[in-house]
């Protein structure tokens, strides 16, 4: 089958590739229809590696997709052939203990598409466990269905807050994942998000959610903060943009006994004010992808409470993929998430 | 001043009462603009007695209002002369073990408001603590602010709930209290949520909010939650109806693992089913009035994610108090909630 | 190999049974060496049936054991030939949907020992997954490794009822579940447990553990309780008794903000006061048996905080078996657990 | 009164001071009996300013003690003349926002015993509000009585933790504060729990009480963490030391899903590897004192779980007083905490 492969650094090809697949009982095979980029696809292909996983033989790229079900296995009760439907990339090992315990994501013998050695699934066809295949709703197209994979961060995310209806959330960043981690907050219950960048072309599809964007560049975020909440400070804080800048002040925005999510990725330790995090109680969470999140996901997007479209602002055709991951190395200010349609 | 006075059981007048108000340094005293009729209200008319509080003497009635303030005490910061306020009508002892606590309304010695021997607020003027007064968003209205009240409710029952994001809850009875649960859990995170009850009229108003409803004289409710969850039961039950069948069956609808909160209150001890609750290992959470909800309340609805405003069903002028409770205890199946204007 | 079978109702025989076991992979052959009685067991050998879970075929009785690895599987790490070790009597399906939740415990498909039609473990050897068999530690004997079992439900209880380090219990029956609850509860935390009974005997087992025992049938707890707490109640109630009255009663003596843990299950649906429950806005948590607990209870044994030996009142050896049955059906008001020895 | 007055920097004197204390309704007059020295103590001593409290007037130091109530208001119905008791050091104002939440510890106005401007309580006797003045049990000494503050530091930590029963904890730092948190763990439902130190004495007296001592001067913790907990790691940390290495290393030992409490207070922002809690999804806890422990420290004092005498270490009279501090300036290894007796 056609393939987007990763050859090595900055090489990338669009070709015939054999990728044996057997379909098991309880697996299904897909058609892609759409896959969306994201910034570790966009990092491989930069610098061949992220941490400790090295791109070393070709791989397939991407692992935001949604398709239609082409075959399923004898044991698969919830799909059928023609199923629009869209996937959770990792698959854990159903006997490790993290995976027990319920959190699968922190299974160290995951294996997700596209981190090597493991394809991704810029390819025609993938043969994916139902379990993990969601069909999507009528009402979402498979634009969307290739969205549900950063949505899922988002969520997670929100989860780990614990947000009490009506709570006052900040979000640190609002690229993608600040975004749709914005987007999951007030899904999610909270009364009033501030979003922050130095951006402003994501600042202003930040206001278009109804959120309230505030540059730091321009802006002083404490002063607004502290006029916002009378002085107290936000129920929560999301720190989505791994700056070490914004993980050194994270605890000023924040009201007394709040939460801090950490979700972005500094590239190596930063400093902390752990005194700072004291003097009000904060409770700190840190998310890891995410686990269980896929029908919940799916059920706000189905109700209209969560709209992923206007995080599309650039589209290409699969002949197009290369052009695609060269323009996501080097976007317009105002891009959020290109998607690729086979 | 002018107030709708108990005088006993199914007695109501409107008349001069002489109620001496001192304001202290920390209070505010506010012309009452709007107040909603609560069951509560209804029942002290009708009998004159809630449990172990009976009315001996005559007793203002009324506790969910909104008016504006007309006197501030030198220790008020936060409030000036003009503001558009709605009332907390519980002020509870601040030492008390269960204030100190975070849960005021746990307190025994809470003075509220139409709760005999206390005054409520269907009256011209009100003195309160400033703690317990709130100031109401440009954009939400006398009406909607006599609604807080029993928004709160809700918003503490969905609190209570530990709503995860997606969740998918059924509520039970559809009634304001119901309704109001209702909105409540969307706006706190629920995916979808279902509702029955076994008038028409109201379940209509809960289609018109987006939820799914059930009339349970006519559609079979376990069927439809298994069909719509494929069998796995909603994550969460609020029982609203206070009714004894409902309670006896509540854990049949619900998922392994699930949580249910009680808001009706039954007259009298009910069965429960302690082993359907166990199978699943069912969390239960009771719930009373509510502590610390009502900024939230206000920021979901400066929002717009609370819209309170259909609930209203049924004007009356200050004037025709007594024939507004007289309608109140026998009203129209498609009344919802009854406001008085001053 | 021989086993202890129940033929039909009030029908035991010791006898010789053909039981296929293949050992797979991932699975350990144990050679029993103590097994501990249940009222569950109890229930069967005199009704035949459970609920819905009917004894239609002979039935090998037992499901708290402890014994010998003699053959361990090519998949299995954590065990060698000749470990002392326990065994979790049920093992749920992997994939199903409460076990990658965390709950493998409320997973319908679950396979119990001794619940129909399921062998239990009265017999000379079992094949089991190794998943489910825990390695004794050095100071922990065959006696007590027998009795983990019905631990587990104590600590499982304990868990649920998210103690905070110096709360203060109270539990409604002094059996064999009420006091290993108990004993999880000062383990997990509590600063003081009080324990009730109608049984002299088995408080006076009670007070030797350190438990402030009160007897219901002389004693008013209510008042107890209160003058313990001055005034204030309970923070936690664990009701194993399953008695009618225990549980009506259930929310008098617990603290505003309380939680309620419901371990006995009553035979049928029993009157609950709510009211009484949402006045302190009571949580109410219900368990069914335990999930990943066996790791915990071995710790806490090993440290000598939770200390089993003294609960073993009656000990038989495997040819008794009969008589240990009897024995269980009508025990002295003193026995607390019977342990047969192969 | 007498009184350890702290003139300036490094420069005290016991002598006479006059501080005008009335005794309001809610207030008793407390005869000291015995006042355990804090580090924050010494650091006044040594440098006359912890932050931004700065020592600008005489103040008399001490925040630990315990006494005898002497005077009682008439509002007070708790205590009475001749009862021994232990204090809370700290006043907070019972309206603010965190105290009405039930986080009085964060109220920024909260009155703290010898932290400027307010004086401590190393004087003959001391006004305080009934609220925040204990009965100690019968057998709780006067020792002990003085040693609950620090306790109660641990015992928030404890219940920060959120302690499933049969945890494994591993405390880093055996100082006070490291080994109460570490009693604490252990009371409050801990399997077991490693601390680590760099000095043997303190480890020795760890080893004392049941904890696993691991002096990392000399061994590999992780290794050691690697191996008790076959690999998994454990599923708390307590950050006592306040080291930047440690605080750099803290991940490291923490199983997945596991929660770390900061007890100790770098000087200055240290840095921590986000994305070594984020593949674990480790949650972070941040204490700053405590509340509403003190009743819950008595409970398990009272009942034998936790036994603080052997901490004291070293012992003065009033009039030794400055030499207390000169000694607690530089204190031998093997020295954990000195008490001064008036």
């Amino acid at each position: 089958m056609k393939a987007l492969v990763l050859e090595k650094v900055r090489q990338l090809t669009l070709r015939d590739i054999h990728i044996e697949e057997y379909l098991g009982p309880d697996d299904v095979r897909i058609k892609i229809h759409t896959v969306g980029i994201c910034g570790s696809d966009v990092h491989y292909y930069e610098h061949g590696a992220i941490g400790p996983f090295v791109v070393r033989e070709p791989m397939v790229l991407g692992h935001e997709a949604s398709g239609t079900v082409i075959e399923v296995g004898e044991g698969v009760k919830h799909l059928k052939v023609g199923d629009r439907v869209c996937m959770e990339p990792g698959i854990p090992n159903p006997n490790s203990r993290p995976t027990r315990l319920g959190m699968y994501n922190l299974d160290p013998a995951v294996r997700f598409w596209a981190t090597p050695p493991v394809h991704g699934c810029l390819r025609e066809t993938v043969v994916h466990p139902g379990m993990f295949v969601f069909k999507l709703p009528e009402n979402v197209g498979f634009d969307e269905g290739a969205l549900v994979e950063p949505l899922a961060v988002g969520l997670h995310a929100a989860r780990k807050a614990q947000i009490k209806p009506g709570d006052l959330a900040l979000v640190i960043g609002a690229g993608m994942i600040g975004l749709v981690t914005a987007m999951a907050a007030i899904a999610g219950g909270c009364g009033k998000v501030i979003i922050t960048d130095i951006v402003q072309e994501k600042l202003d599809l930040a206001s278009y959610f109804g959120m309230m964007s505030v540059n730091v560049t321009r802006e002083d975020l404490n002063e607004i903060v502290s006029k916002v909440t009378n002085g107290w400070g936000t129920d929560i804080v999301f720190e989505a943009s791994g700056s070490e800048d914004a993980v050194l002040k994270v605890f000023e925005p924040l009201c007394p006994g709040g939460r801090v999510v950490f979700i972005g990725m500094p590239t190596h330790p930063v400093p902390m004010d752990i005194v700072s995090a004291q003097v009000k109680e904060a409770r700190i969470e840190t998310i890891f992808r995410y686990a269980h999140v896929y029908p919940r996901a799916l059920l706000l997007m189905e109700s209209g409470r969560v709209n992923l479209k206007p995080l599309i602002t650039d589209r290409y055709r699969f002949e197009e993929s290369i052009e695609a991951f060269e323009y996501a190395a080097n976007p317009r200010p105002s891009s959020v998430k290109i998607v690729i349609e086979l």
